[in-house]
C-alpha cells in the first residue's frame, strides 16, 4: 500500500483525495502520540509519507526517520519541508545495519516496510536492539489477502493475486498484516496488541470509493499488469477482466473492503534484566 | 454463524465460552438500544440467541420475535424464559406473509437471517412495510469470504469454500454481509449505514481461540463435511486437512478475521408522503 497518498489531477480532486487521505490518516495514526522529549526512530520512511502525521501526531518527539535509498530520504525532506514539519531529522541507512547505539531509543515506528522484507523477524530483532527496556515498537501493514468486495468476482481475485506473487517473488510478503503477531512475539517483543484497521467502501462514502477503492488499491494492482503478464502469470484478457470487476466494485451498488494492522509490542524491563 | 452459542462441557469451558459470547454480543448488539415504549420486530428469532441480548439491550422496549419455525419459536421462549427474559412476545410467522398491520413497528431488527433466504430484497420490502415512516431496520450479518487466518492453507480456503457453496445450493448466500447496503438500497431504505465488526483472534485472546476459531467457525465449517463430500464437492483427505489447517490456526503462533456486518436504515418520512 505505498500508493495512499496518490496526486490529484484538479483542486476538486485534490480536496476529495485530501477527504481521503484524512480518513486513512485517522485510521491508521490518531492513536499514536509519543510524549514529549521522547526519541522516536521511523525505520523506513520512504518519501516521507507517514512521517508527516507521524510528526504532527508527536510534535514534541524526537523522531530519526531512516530508509535504505538516499534519493527518497531526499524526497521525504523535501515533503516535510514543503508540510511544515521541522521535527524531523532524516538520515540514509540500513534496517540491518542501522547506526545508532544500542538501547538508544524510546520508541520504534515502522509503517509498510515488512511488506518489502525477506527475513522480517531479523530486522525486528535489530530493531529491538536499538529500545531502550520498557520501550515499544509500533507496526503498520496492510494484507492484501483481506481484500474482498461485492460483486464479487474469480477475475479480480487472480488479478490481487498476481500481486501478491509478485511481491513474493520480489522477496516480500502481501500478506503480512495478519502475521504481526507472530512476528514481533518471534522477536521478542512482550505484551503485543494488534488491532485491525478496516476500510470498508460503499457508495456513501464517493471519498473512498474514489480515493480508496479507485486511485489506491485498484491502481496497485493496475501497475502488476506488465510484469504479471511478461512472468506468464496470468493472460492479459483475464487480467483486464479482473481490473474491470474491481471498478465494478465502485459503482453504485458496490462494496469494497480492505484492511490494515496496527500492533504495538514492548520490549519487557524483566526480559531485559534476564539477559 | 448460527452457532456462536456453542454448548460447553464443563464449568470452566462455560466460563470460557461466555467469556467470548459476551465478547461477541457487545461487539453486534452493544450500539442497539431502542426507547422505552418502542414497539420492535425481530424478524427470524431461530431458538432466541440474539433475542436475549437484544431485550436487555431494550427494557423498555416491546419486542415481537417470530420466527418460520414452530419448535424454534418454543425453545425460543424457554431460553429467554430461563434467562430471565420477559418483556418478548414470541409468535410462529413466515417472514413474507407476516401478520401485522402496516406501518406498525417502529423499529425492525434482523440478526444472521439474510443468510438464509434466496430473496432477501423482497424480505426486506415487506419488513419495510410494517415499519412506520421515520422508523428503522437494523441488519447483522456474517460474511464467510471474510475468513483468512495465518498460516494461510489452500486446503481450508476449500473446505469454507464448501460451506459457501452448500449454503448456495440451499437457496442462501454466506457471503450475504459485505452486500447489506446495497440490499438495504434496494429495498428502498434511506441514510443506510453499515459498520463491519471484525472479530481479530491471535493467541493473546486464548478465549475467542477456543470460543470462535475453534468451537464456532471451525465446529461450523466441520460440520458440513458429510454433505460436501455427498455432494462430491471436495475428497474426505482434501476436507480434512482444510479442517485441520483451520485448527492450526488457533495455535500459539496463529491468526485468525473473521468480519460480520452490521447495517441501519431509515424508513425515510420523504419518500413516504411521496407514494
Amino acid at each position: 500500500m505505498n500508493r495512499i497518498y496518490v496526486h490529484g489531477y484538479d483542486r476538486m480532486e485534490n480536496v476529495r483525495l485530501q477527504d481521503q487521505a484524512q480518513t486513512l490518516v485517522d485510521l491508521l495514526h490518531s492513536d499514536t502520540a509519543f510524549p514529549d522529549g521522547s526519541s522516536v526512530l521511523e525505520a523506513g520512511c520512504g518519501i516521507g509519507a507517514q512521517t508527516i502525521p507521524l510528526a504532527r501526531n508527536s510534535p514534541g518527539a524526537r523522531i530519526t526517520s531512516v530508509d535504505i535509498s538516499a534519493g527518497s530520504v531526499a524526497q521525504a525532506r523535501a515533503n516535510a519541508d514543503a508540510a511544515g514539519v521541522t521535527s524531523v531529522q532524516f538520515q540514509q541507512a540500513d534496517i540491518f545495519a542501522l547506526p545508532f547505539e544500542p538501547e538508544s531509543f524510546d520508541h520504534v515506528f515502522v509503517c509498510f516496510v515488512l511488506e518489502h522484507l525477506s527475513h522480517p523477524v531479523e530486522a525486528l530483532v535489530q530493531l529491538r536492539g536499538l529500545l531502550r527496556p520498557g520501550g515499544t515498537i509500533t507496526v503498520i501493514e496492510g494484507d492484501h489477502g483481506s481484500a474482498y468486495f461485492h460483486p464479487d468476482s474469480d477475475a479480480a481475485r487472480m488479478a490481487i493475486g498476481c500481486q501478491v506473487e509478485l511481491q513474493r517473488a520480489a522477496g516480500g510478503n502481501a500478506l503480512v498484516g495478519r502475521q504481526l503477531y507472530p512476528l514481533l512475539r518471534q522477536a521478542g517483543f512482550d505484551a503485543v496488541r494488534v488491532s485491525p484497521r478496516m476500510v470498508y467502501v460503499d457508495s456513501s462514502r464517493p471519498d473512498l470509493v474514489d480515493g480508496f477503492t479507485k486511485k489506491t488499491f485498484t491502481a496497485m494492482i493496475e501497475g502488476v499488469r506488465e510484469p504479471a503478464i511478461t512472468a506468464g502469470m496470468v493472460k492479459p484478457e483475464l487480467f483486464d477482466a479482473g481490473i474491470r470487476a474491481l471498478y465494478r466494485t465502485a459503482e453504485i451498488d458496490g462494496v469494497f473492503c480492505y484492511t490494515f494492522f496496527k500492533a504495538v509490542g514492548e520490549k519487557s524491563r524483566q526480559s531485559q534484566r534476564g539477559c
